[in-house]
């Protein structure tokens, strides 16, 4: 195991009616931006929830947060915000809007430039107004951590940036509010937490045990909760599980002591910024491709995973191998989830383009022994065509 | 899956060489005082460490915490501190070092009555001092956690005390202080944190998966590491395993969502307050008894233990209950420890002077149904004998 800090502070608030917590929660501040998106929270009753439990709070409310929040968007909400002077504000909706509510926290205090700095020139955020969440859509675990992607239309540009001041001081998650999502999205959110987790868990073996079994845990979770929350929208218990696996899947715990390889996310992030495909689509894209590209480097722990998560065993490990990362495939499909750039009418010249994107960033030496260059991502997103 | 808030805000440097983070995380702090126990810390090398961090602090020790720390004992520290105006508290050791620190915080504090009250009466603490902690023994989870145990000699009572003031601001886990520790106590620490995982998983279904998932996945890594360690005590990544796992054990992350069952630790801690057996040496004896006796309530739980974390199955559920019962002693008995009373020349006579203690106390309503009361006490405490 390598050495490690962990630390995270947010509280959480899990369960029916949590979202009444907020008036405890909300206590110290005096002018609160609500941000969110197109609008679900106010056919799903968040909405409702939100308002009564704030009554007598002065809100005021940013709404059209995009999925794949945008820049250019973001910008309104900071220049409203600094504008009505807001202290707090409260994300509610799935990691899109929360994602977009990291960026304005921080944007608002940065005050010495464009604040895209923070996010390009990867600057340094020493200040961010408070904010918490009220989770609607389990999916990028978000709502427990302190990093955040957001795109550049004008650019053509998804980036990631973080900071400890980034971290919600709260996360509200109460499962009821999935019921009204639609399927596609619980499909999405299923197979975003799932590669969360393959990216921390499937690269060398580090000797963590703990780690190692806690990721296993989630990954069988989510293939047993998940499917189950397809078929029976309403079913609490699944979706309460769905939904705190998915938290539990990036707030640093599978991190600990171990090396990472986020080249999935990378190459996914690529593709949405070029051709709109929804995140979590492009990462069940990408996924299997690096697994099998990678699978020398990733051997111990791809037949870990075989044995633990897939109970799948054999003595030819290159058999073993292949057969798993077809047993993930097929999982992603079997929730309706295209796995391949045709699926989303991605032609093959564009495998090109998005390396050459990755190569414009420096991105070009990605996975857990950083020796995924431009020529590896290609020979990956050929085998995804 | 029931309702639940967790937050957990502990910083955890964790690793080689991390007390050298003492610099940096205790700039803000002017008087420091340094608590330990029978002064282990001097022979490994921790003590030294610190001092060398801590070269340029101002630092008053306190040395002579005992095992199942005292109060009288305690007291004496807050005398100091109080007149010496520290301002953060640096406990070195292990649970009772961690956990007579925590009282001494608040004690300092509370300045309305005798800081017993706090424990005995359980009184609401509303201020306490800072203090940060560097762990020597993986055993009570205490390092990353808000709760506390302290016994008074004059009354033989060892209660239980907590406040979300009580946390640690950070805690240094560095597993190369392992090395030097006794086998009886590294056999302890696992005991002690096996029994906090079953506490909090062996109870009734509550379809929480990912708290299942993880309290079997921490059972394993404790019977697979923790002989590990004891086969080779300068392993790293053993030890690094196991003080993880005790670290997890009682962090909060299990108890969140489901029910809980203390009895074993609230019988245990009668034991130990009245014939001064360890800990965990309590536990090993207590809970296969809770575990016979309280099996119905239990079957589903059990049969989920048997079948993940022995990886035992069979269509006689009794029988396989009693099994893996059995199972769970024996491990405790490869580990070097005692699980009878008579192991300890406590005699069958003892039974009724701990029910009588329990009763006293109105701990009369113990388990996760809250339906162990005195009479079953006597009846696991004479499976016990």
């Amino acid at each position: 195991m390598k050495n490690f800090e962990f630390v995270n502070p947010v509280k959480i608030y899990f369960g029916k009616d949590q979202i009444s917590k907020l008036a405890g929660e909300l206590i110290p501040y005096q002018k609160i931006m609500l941000v969110y998106g197109k609008g679900s929270i106010k056919t799903n009753g968040v909405y409702k929830q939100i308002k009564t439990a704030l009554h007598d709070k002065d809100i005021i409310e940013f709404q059209g947060v995009e999925p794949n929040p945008v820049y250019e968007t973001l910008m309104k909400a900071v220049e409203v915000a600094r504008r009505e002077k807001v202290d707090f504000l409260l994300a509610a909706g799935g990691g899109s809007v929360i994602d977009g509510t990291k960026f304005i926290a921080a944007a608002i205090k940065y005050e010495v430039g464009d604040p895209w700095n923070i996010v390009v020139k990867n600057e340094k955020i020493s200040n961010a107004v408070k904010f918490g969440t009220v989770l609607t859509l389990p999916a990028t675990g978000s709502e427990m951590n302190s990093g955040a992607v957001i795109t550049r239309k004008s650019c053509n540009e998804k980036l990631a940036f973080g900071s400890p001041l980034l971290f919600p001081v709260f996360s509200i998650l109460d499962p009821e509010t999935m019921y009204s999502l639609p399927d596609s999205q619980i499909a999405n959110g299923i197979v975003d937490a799932f590669i969360h987790v393959t990216e921390q868990y499937l690269t060398f073996n580090m000797n963590a045990a703990v780690q190692d079994a806690w990721a296993v845990s989630l990954l069988k979770v989510l293939k047993t909760e998940g499917p189950k929350v397809l078929k029976n929208r309403n079913d609490y218990d699944s979706n309460a599980n769905l939904m705190w696996a998915a938290c539990m899947a990036l707030n640093g715990l599978l991190t600990a002591g171990v090396f990472t390889d986020w080249s999935t996310h990378m190459i996914g992030h690529e593709i949405t910024a070029l051709f709109g495909i929804d995140h979590a689509k492009t990462l069940a894209i990408v996924l299997p491709g690096v697994l099998t590209v990678m699978q020398d480097d990733k051997k111990e722990k791809l037949i870990h995973y075989a044995n633990n998560v897939w109970e799948i065993y054999g003595e030819d490990e290159d058999q073993l191998i292949s057969e798993v990362i077809d047993k993930t495939e097929d999982f992603f499909k079997s929730l309706g989830i295209g796995v391949r750039l045709s699926d989303y009418n991605i032609p093959e010249t564009a495998i090109d383009i998005i390396c050459n994107k990755l190569e414009e960033k420096n991105y070009i030496k990605l996975g857990e022994k950083r020796n995924i260059n431009p020529e590896i991502v290609k020979q990956i997103l050929a085998l995804r065509k």
